[in-house]
């Protein structure tokens, strides 16, 4: 950390801000000079980020030196992390291709768009049993009955499944169907959601906020890794700015920023990170051709029928189409898109 | 709601949206042009965002014309809303003004805290029991420990107490010792706490989301209202944006915008709006003078010791002073700073 | 300045750099860490920022401690500036209130504003001869002919005028004609007029940029000022940021941000910042109460004929109702809105 | 466009609305709700684009519906436009590689580098003469000087060159050497600029702003077009946002975003769209798989001396391994790297 003396700091302030610092136990480092003097503290940042230096009189700027987060760090663990998911890997070289409708609205649809995507390339099953609707008059979701749906279209398709959790009072009960527990943008800072899914032992996928910045999404992959739960997976899916063609803008250079210091796995989600179908093929590429370990896609046999988000999601022939040219991405790069059972899917290699 | 079509649209997309509407029991207004068709469609805008036109091929963009919030809306209740808490009047002349530290630390820091900020003219006390950090590892607040705290400032110094709630299971203890509920910034959208703060009776303090848009604020409020609880209490606490010499960007601009369009009662929150005291004061000073219902301030009695927050703090005296510029505004504007009494708050007259 | 190292860096690194600041002149810090190694170097920085020590390998982080402008820095001139353009102050307790048609349309339609907003108590009168117009398409101002007819109706209506330049080309003509030059947001990075501009005698009204940071605006001024211009006036017309229900976001934050580091005046736009007459009355308020050195009003007798920006102007009696509070306001702070003749303006007052 | 007039309008409104489009030739058609009364009108948007129809006092929302550029747009233009410079080509399956230092330094340095980003497969060669610099201290560029080093630098590497204009007045001379005109981004709206290119017969680079929306980069495009220049080639390189460990965002689905609603080439510049090394590789391969036209990266042989930007440069080394990876992914998407002579630049396949 260092601090910096507002110019013409008498000594009193020096000594002042020198002894809180002595008072931790860490040695100080003062450097004079004509237009400011300036305070290093090396050590355990941990200790200094107890003390609000920045509220010392005559403190003009505090500077932060090391990164805040240890366990979502590369530094703690250099190696990238790769889960395997009931035989899906994520990470490691291995693609996730988690597809499926926004909501899960009738067993008969969620098997139906299951099988379509399952037989494009797809490894995981996505669906919506809690919605977080912007309006409470909007349809908020099945809930239990739509998680039995989910898990036995998982079976069915062979393919692990993931679901939101908005509600710590809703984890014992998505638990039982979900094979991974989904925390959407609008929770990413609902800290007691991210502890209590900290404690359970299922792979979390943590979507970014609309406006958290990287450091903050790893602060709270940080809080669900503190709890003991090692299995998280980063995902961006877009973050508000002043254009408003796109429902978001998607920042696709989180994907080596997050791995150049992070060890977990990042994953792309162009469907809420566009809101535009026209668009999703082509970032979905990017995705890929970026680095990202696995994109979510939004798939519906009937999108203009959708009960939630149906404008952006893809037609099961629009998502065969981008997963032929995603495995031949895959392939160039050196991915691989293994099924449940260990296997590369074959049959979106046209 | 408006539909417009693509281009060269042809009659069979015309007739599937015309029939699509009518199936909802709704009369489409079909206007064809040389280089667009549109389909206007005026009723209850309800049944129709229950459909997705967005996702029907050939249509171009859709238009929403009526707001989609109600019991929030000035349509719906003329009359700006006031709420008396304990006294203390919000709305409709009724100035608040929150104050207190950020998190709670100790009752002796509390009382010394809440004694000074009563004493210049503040009519509600502030202090969070359990805090939401950016850091697993800082400091989460004293729980239940502090709100007994808070309640007991509160007795001793005669304001009414408002405190953060981040957890559906923390709001039945809560409710026992606040007397208004604050929904913090990054929960705007936790839409399972807004629905259980909608069904306790106690006044709500709603904050603005960092990335919320004045309309994603109002939808978060009605799910509030629609669960029967009227007493919702907007506050402004500013946006992301680019700038980074603040914490936040106060848009002020929102306490007239919300006016015109709803009638609950808005209050802005320098403190967490720029996170740095030297412009706490005139932002304060600029938020009553744009007419809001009131502001929230943290004070601190030694800052550069605060578990949290600490730098964003001012110090008594200089809350002293800002209650006097504040005192000076309301006489100016004819707006006047109740106690927990139903009187006047005198002391911060100079 | 302070350079951080990447961890474990080897001692080749740290003497590389070393040996690049000794080079300068300038004499290094060491600091060497458990987790880090930090160089402090405190000296001259603009020496310093010629070299981009952040493209040295080994190098993570490089914190400028300085600030990289002089001229425009309260630390150069801890006085606020003040400015008299024909008898009226612009900053020491002189508030402009600029008001005038977004574009002059036609000398009849000047005169008949000119007079209204003078007789309501405004001290510069504003006009665009050359519009800087999204659209190639769109009405682009009257040229020569609007620059004389702008400064006939100062001259009748005893105001200085202030009015837009774009081009490089056009300041010898502009220079002729209006008594300040104002530079508008679009331009705000148009270093080359900036440059020219700052070559005249003129003062130089500077809008910040939609997307410029408060260091990016002092760092334009610093352009004028360098040229041997020292009359800028800032001014604050709204940001981009997500928000899509005003036209821009006012932040008003930056007027006591400003006033802590610059000695330039600052007034507020609050026309172009929200771009909705509704909210302008109480953002000129809000403004005027954060401290603020002027304010600057579009008005026009007929909004909806107007040729440019329209939508966003006060009609004559909205501004009389603004400018009894604006004037009630500047009592409470001891402000004085002075005319051309010097003298208070007194025919605000009610 | 619809007109959407407030709640209970009565017919006073209702007739004036009416009359003022009747006015101007067009014919409205009225659709009378419960909620809302509602007018559109089809036709010529650029007549009804003149009225500010939102000033009119009882109408509550205008709603464009066609798009304000033409010359930019695909309906205008169905065919995707290709260019021809110097037998490079750019749209139309032929991929624009531009390298180069960021400023031209010396001759020696701008040879070297040349010579290396020509052998690694760069098409074009890019290079700065003038330099918009945030401040006024920093190196502003060789000026003529630098443009013949820039077209000797060319010739001999047979590249054409591009470079940037930032003042009408250096139109006439920039023309005489360089093959493109770049608009750099703090210029997007420099009206008087666009046009006096537009009067040229070079190819434009118009790069956004960066707060600009798609819409403006268009219209500003409109601006370059409309004077009878047909070559405008758009140019992606980041946005600001929130996000502060990237120098700014790179907005990739504007790629295909632009390709959907105009027939203009797009390319991408991760090097000043993220301003750090080690993600521009990602974002360059991301760009070419989004299916942008072409890239645009800074080259430096020694960052650490450059005189502008270095710290966003890549090395010659890493810019040969990009190029075997774009190599391979125009492969993939059937996309060509033409050099001046016509045929496909051998050297960066491996």
């Amino acid at each position: 950390m260092i601090i910096v003396l507002k110019p013409r700091s008498d000594t009193r302030v020096i000594k002042h801000v020198l002894e809180r610092i002595e008072a931790l136990g860490l040695k100080p480092h003062l450097s004079e000079g004509v237009a400011r003097t300036i305070i290093g503290v090396i050590g355990d940042e941990s200790k200094l980020s107890a003390l609000p230096f920045q509220a010392i009189e005559g403190v003009e700027q505090v500077v932060p030196i090391l990164k805040p987060f240890k366990l979502a760090s590369r530094e703690f663990h250099p190696e990238g992390s790769a889960f395997d998911i009931k035989g899906v890997r994520i990470g490691g070289g291995g693609l996730a291709v988690i597809a499926g409708p926004c909501a899960i609205e009738s067993e008969e649809l969620l098997f139906e768009i299951a099988a379509r995507v399952r037989a494009a390339g797809a490894n995981i099953l996505r669906g919506g049993a809690f919605k977080p609707r912007t309006s409470p008059y909007s349809f908020q979701g099945l809930g239990r009955d739509g998680l039995k749906m989910l898990q036995a279209a998982g079976e069915r398709f062979a393919m692990p499944v993931v679901t939101e959790v908005m509600d710590p009072r809703q984890i014992e009960m998505v638990v039982e169907y979900a094979d991974i527990l989904q925390i959407g943008a609008r929770n990413m800072q609902n800290f007691d959601l991210l502890k209590e899914c900290g404690r359970t032992r299922k792979p979390v996928l943590l979507k970014r906020g609309m406006s958290a910045s990287v450091k903050d999404l790893l602060m709270s992959a940080e809080y669900v890794l503190s709890e003991g739960n090692r299995q998280v997976i980063l995902c961006e899916r877009g973050i508000r700015t002043f254009e408003d063609s796109t429902r978001n803008t998607l920042d696709l250079s989180i994907v080596p920023n997050l791995q150049g210091q992070s060890h977990l796995p990042i994953i792309v989600d162009p469907s809420h990170g566009t809101g535009r179908p026209d668009l999703i093929p082509a970032m979905a590429r990017a995705a890929v051709a970026a680095g990202a370990d696995g994109i979510h896609i939004e798939v519906h046999s009937c999108p203009e029928r959708a009960l939630s988000d149906g404008p952006q999601a893809l037609v099961p022939d629009q998502f065969d189409r981008l997963m032929r040219e995603i495995q031949a991405l895959a392939d160039l790069f050196g991915k691989t898109i293994t099924s449940r059972t260990g296997e590369a899917v074959a049959c979106a290699r046209s």
